[in-house]
């Protein structure tokens, strides 16, 4: 049975030793997403005429939170990432139900992969367009969040 | 229709003023999960009888996250949490599939409600399990996360 | 001559004692600014009518900055803070020169005023500000920063 | 056998709810200390008189450290500290070897104790002599670490 | 028109992608100031003799915030500081009135400079004597804050 | 007489420069330690047949507090640390007495040593015992914490 890296001989957590990975560029794409009703997607849409809207404080949120990513995660490596970018794409779903698909790019070049750090952002983004919302409706539901794609570092690439 | 709270009249973003709120004893709990094949379960459960193991390390993410939650989400006010407990629950679905279910009770006694902190205390034992499992399998998800029910406040208690 | 409260008898600083203040509904208003040539405010002032602009990525970082601020500013108190708005004016000063003001209201009910926070939020604001248009000039000057006002507190209010 | 608190009905750690937890006036002091040869005494001694000084730096890491105690403890409450005071003793004990005393007091009015911000701050005070003056000898020891007395609070007070 | 950097395609903030810019030695050069009246001149500079002051609190503080800044500052990438250093410098106005100049110097060799680092270091030093003063004035002002210089980096050096 | 190397021209503390240090793979392995009685050694260890146990809470503080140990030293560097590992040894002393040995190792590829954050881990290690256990004596003391060993860099290595 392939063996956890995250544990010493006691069986104990420990952060993986990486210093004799090699430096390459990494890249990892994670998605989340939040499903709301059709009150809460109005909101968020008409507001997005205005100046400041629900994404551009949500999208801030995952930049930030990709940056945070090692001391929110016990046993992840603090990572210089070189590039987050955030997009967002609607989709209707059903029964006056919509879904906001949020895509989480992050970028490296280092000696491990911020597949935590794209996962991460993806959720601290959706958790914040909650946030905003849950005083029209505390239902919503976040949805599935994954990775979707990885690429660079000795494991190889890895595509959903 | 119902507006949002978090903008002011120019239309930006806010942090709330809850000046004027109460202080009463709140409880949030929210639920996230971790949908893994049999591969990693057993790994996890197996690792249980050691010292450590994969979950004892995403609980003490989920605790310290709760605490991190008004430096993540952005609108968030700070809050001094009076208690936080995380447990989880095995389901076998289907097809060799199994789902770890994470339940996160946040406590307080403040003028604002602790959903956010539930939300990202599950969130983030959930990415630490899937964080510690990933050398197994990058193909793991992180199931819907939701708040599962809030008491207190003057916005009513809340199930689902 | 007025003494210093903020260092102990052997001259050293510490964290003044606030123990015996009786809690108090407390706001501080505090102003910083940009100068910046035409180029940077037509960039800036354009960048509006698109989805994600300069203001609101600079207001998030205001809002979040004052959260920090006790980790910030060494003798500071943590301070639940209960509410952080921010608001922009444009002035046209002189030869193709524009100056952003930012005003940062903060709000708590404690012991101990929100000054700092407030005047950290400004200088975030104004930093960030700084940061997303250097690409384009990097002369560009946070102008003074400075109370505006406080009310709440035995010290009485302040109005510059 | 008492029972530890900090584990939940499952045996995983919690963080102890303190919502009944009535509010009062809490103090803790704590003690930790420096021991090191005559070189590195006199090397920090002389700096005193120069504007800077090692002491100077390490009180201002413990005050800061106090304040963070609650995301270095994992099951430890954010507390509202009101008060952080540092002072330091010289002791000589023999053969050319000198102990730096460090005393952490530390305040707060709320429903738990400040032990664990008094011992952080100590010891991140500890660790900043030693890390500045590491270059001149690394073979410098931290001496013992302990809580020397706390008054407020259910459990009653402590005197070591 | 110069094109901002700071925006993704749809508009959006991103966190600019730097993998492909080559590691050079960086360094900036920042400066922001503290106006003051001779009361709180005074105050400071007699505080000196004492083996705590304003000045050495302010600058750990300034050093503290250079490595706080991409926590700090929402696209502003996490970069290994590999050096801060801080200079005072007092200057007498006019009326009574003293200005203390803070030039915050920091170096890194990495792929993006250290403008942000600096101008951040020099504000947070700032902040800190207005937070250690403002029990004597609350009508102190933290002067223009701007780039003295800069160098390394594809886009030259600059020099105001 | 060696001079210390964190104190500018001035007197003043500053973050060393070491940008022409070349990178190397280091090492620090740094040792503290919790004495306790009978009762509370007995509680840990009966702790240990369940799911969670202290020490497995206190060794994911002490990985966590080594990516912290920069803002929480105030001249230490920002390291990407590249490997944690904690590990413990129980000792019987005297008298009913019991020590818990905390071996903190941590390893980084960079341009300064790790020293700090061998001793950050193992001291937050110790912290969370104490902090854990304290319910049933607050009379702990935490043991000496000093370095053990550290190898690379220019200064050379060191054994205890």
């Amino acid at each position: 049975m392939t063996n956890f890296t995250h544990f010493n001989d006691d069986g104990r957590a420990k952060m993986v030793d990486i210093s004799n990975k090699s430096e390459t560029a990494r890249k990892a794409i994670a998605r989340s997403s939040v499903q709301m009703n059709r009150i809460v997607y109005e909101n968020i849409t008409q507001q997005k005429i205005k100046k400041g809207d629900v994404l551009s404080v949500a999208q801030v949120a995952g930049v930030m939170a990709a940056k945070q990513t090692s001391s929110f995660i016990p046993m992840c490596h603090p990572i210089p990432i070189s590039g987050v970018d955030l997009s967002f794409e609607w989709v209707y779903t059903e029964k006056d139900m919509y879904e906001l698909l949020i895509d989480a790019e992050v970028k490296t070049v280092g000696n491990t992969g911020v597949e935590m750090e794209a996962l991460t952002a993806a959720s601290a983004t959706a958790l914040t367009v909650y946030d905003m919302c849950k005083a029209v409706d505390k239902g919503m539901v976040i949805g599935q969040t994954y990775l979707l794609e990885k690429s660079g570092g000795k494991s190889g690439d890895y595509k959903r």
